[in-house]
């Protein structure tokens, strides 16, 4: 059992519509030593590969991103969401549809952030569906970048996210995956 | 000469309107090297000071506050913006006026993360009229707990935020202090 799996045994609480709550210590309150320690287990997980950039999306994602950069060396760019798009060209744009919102948002990257040359190691705090992660997908693919492989903290197992990426052939590594959740007995069970 | 007043006059473009693009390294693209060396000045500007959490607001304030914390060893939390005010009493509000898109946001954090017994050391990107920031001020001041700094990057010295908060009594430190700034020749001069 990995330091994020522990916490989450810790700190996490699991509510009704399986939402597991960590924002004691990971998208609210951020646990920044915690976030080390993920860091030092994506290099292992990545080690080998060439990676000169870290892609990430606002806002809960900046805080793991930034300090798994700051071990990697390299800098982050954060993709921002709107609901407008920008049409002067300067945008890489992508569609997210939000389950949890139900709504649309659209996804941008300034075109001078990423390029053909650019490897990118993609970070976010959850998977679930993916629908976030698509929309990278998306706008490394849109710079004509190489996604070098994708660091998740918490997947949902239960939700088809994390299958239909590594379907796609995608080195995902996720810290903790969720198999199954009660929020009437508060467990929760990480896949081996 | 700082590394951030370095970095500003390297990679910053100066544009109509006061307006002063760092997004290269700063606020979309984040050099974490550079958010590093600003956070040991911070440490040196602090020194001294009991300091156990970390106040920034989504999105921009969150990787500098994270690396930030990282040389403090305290977790950061971040206020979030929202349209809708929670009323089940569960957050600290405050009304945020932006100047720069018009409208009035609630900034909220979670009565969970800040109570009596924390000394904050708030952390953000830029300092203009200070809106952002009274914000935060009160966010902290409603939790009872103590505001031991407050940590700017870049500071328009021009807009009366700074000399506002000062005012107040507050040990403000900001590591680039704009005096004033010229798109046509793209000059930036910073205060001594």
């Amino acid at each position: 059992m990995n330091c994020l799996e522990e916490r989450i045994l810790k700190d996490g609480v699991v509510k009704e519509g399986n939402i597991l709550k960590v924002d004691s210590f990971l998208n609210h309150q951020m646990d920044v030593k915690l976030f080390d320690e993920m860091a030092k287990e994506y290099l292992k997980r990545f080690e080998g590969k060439e990676i000169n950039k870290i892609l990430t999306i606002e806002a809960s994602g900046i805080g793991i991103a930034s300090v798994v950069a700051l071990r990697f060396g390299v800098p982050v760019v954060f993709a921002k969401k709107t609901q407008s798009v920008n049409l002067d060209g300067e945008m890489y744009t992508a569609e997210v549809e939000s389950f949890t919102h139900k709504n649309i948002n659209n996804v941008i990257v300034s075109k001078k952030f990423i390029g053909p040359e650019d490897k990118v190691l993609i970070i976010d705090d959850f998977l679930a569906n993916g629908c976030a992660l698509m929309g990278l997908i998306q706008i490394v693919s849109q710079a004509g970048a190489t996604v070098a492989g994708i660091g998740i903290a918490i997947e949902k197992g239960f939700q088809p996210g994390g299958q239909i990426i590594r379907n796609l052939g995608y080195q995902l590594e996720s810290l903790a995956i969720v198999e199954s959740m009660d929020a009437k007995t508060g467990t929760v069970v990480f896949r081996q």
